[in-house]
């Protein structure tokens, strides 16, 4: 019988932070539905997400925008800790990671989007400082991360998440603009295989490939679509090329 | 007799995000020391604070930097839930809040710096990119806090520690970048003046004004210090000048 589920995540897959989100909701096998929703300006939307962005995610209390403070939401209302560490400790570790993804990962990476996927340019000075951080970050997640498999230790956390959609957005990035890999510098290249092969991520990826392809075209990209070390379908890591 | 307590709070009082931390130790009572730390790329220091940045905090389990995450680290190593909420509705909306200070106030405003406190000048694709989300920023702000008289309700959350010590800047660089208000502006002028008020601010801002005057002056910043609303040993908001 129809049923509206209580968490409905409205966003759609062209945003990596709607998808973390959506890749969330599966892995703590949630009940919820996906509203296809567009960023805007408009009084009614910023009445629900008050910048405008997506995702945002609907609950029978209310509205919760920022994709930290929903990864938060997901995992309180669950009755046990899932993906976060029980250990206060291993739990701020995680946060500590997803505090640099966030701010001088997704941010810089951001910040050269004009020039990679919407068709215009990025200046000197713009690629210069996106450089100088990201550089800083990558130096400090070969510090605070070792895959053992998963980014901080034995099981799933929602910094392996957070960094397996941001990561894939840098990567692609940084092949554009540095000619370098991401990935690579950061000896994450067997953990991306796996966390591709998941079915969590095969179900996320299948609707962003098909968002992304059509965004790219819209906005006349430089940037040409090729999927990054992932082959939908292929289901298993070890199909992946090396 | 002498002791080292278990918590260590690396950084030092010119920083804003190190006086939250430090403010959510006293809140929170918890046993500490605050060790005198500047930001470094040295390897040494980049060891426990991979991004080179304070505050950084020393635990018996290992070091945590992010304030986000040495917050969390406060909190979660409590017995009881302290300065978030219980309800974990009501705790992500304290996460969006802060995410929203941190993403779109705190980096915004920071991007001003070099015009305003670093003897430099700001470019106007600087001035405009950060007036743009500021405004964005201060239209969200309206939208999901109000005073009751705490910015999340009848009690103190990290929410308001991280605000207090990010509008306090954000003020001072508003006003002299902007002739603006961003307290004004937000209707938290009388919280702001209540925040002041209590023992845990007094006993940081009496280290901040001193390190930030020593810093402007070493800086030749073109910002002439004045305490922003604030007056150290007035004792009540009561007392300060409308």
């Amino acid at each position: 019988m129809a049923r509206t589920p209580q968490l409905r995540l409205h966003g759609y897959a062209v945003s990596n932070y709607f998808n973390i989100a959506h890749a969330a909701l599966i892995e703590t096998a949630r009940d919820f539905e996906l509203v296809t929703t567009r960023v805007s300006q408009e009084a009614q939307f910023l009445a629900v997400s008050p910048m405008g962005k997506i995702p945002v995610l609907q609950t029978p209390q209310g509205w919760i925008a920022e994709t930290v403070a929903i990864l938060g939401y997901i995992e309180d209302s669950l009755p046990v800790p899932t993906l976060h560490a029980a250990d206060p400790f291993q739990r701020a570790r995680e946060r500590q990671v997803i505090n640099i993804l966030q701010l001088y990962v997704e941010m810089p990476v951001r910040s050269l989007f004009p020039g990679v996927f919407m068709g215009t340019s990025n200046s000197t000075a713009t690629l210069d400082a996106a450089r100088i951080t990201l550089d800083r970050a990558i130096g400090a997640l070969r510090r605070l991360i070792a895959p053992r498999p998963f980014l901080m230790g034995e099981t799933l956390s929602y910094a392996d998440l957070f960094a397996f959609y941001c990561l894939d957005i840098a990567e692609r990035v940084f092949g554009f603009v540095y000619d370098r890999s991401i990935l690579a510098e950061l000896g994450l290249e067997l953990w991306f295989a796996q966390m591709t092969a998941r079915d969590s991520s095969q179900a996320v990826l299948v609707l962003f490939e098909a968002a992304f392809a059509s965004y790219l075209a819209e906005k006349n990209a430089a940037y040409r679509f090729q999927p990054v070390g992932y082959r939908l379908g292929a289901g298993s890591a070890e199909q992946r090329p090396a």
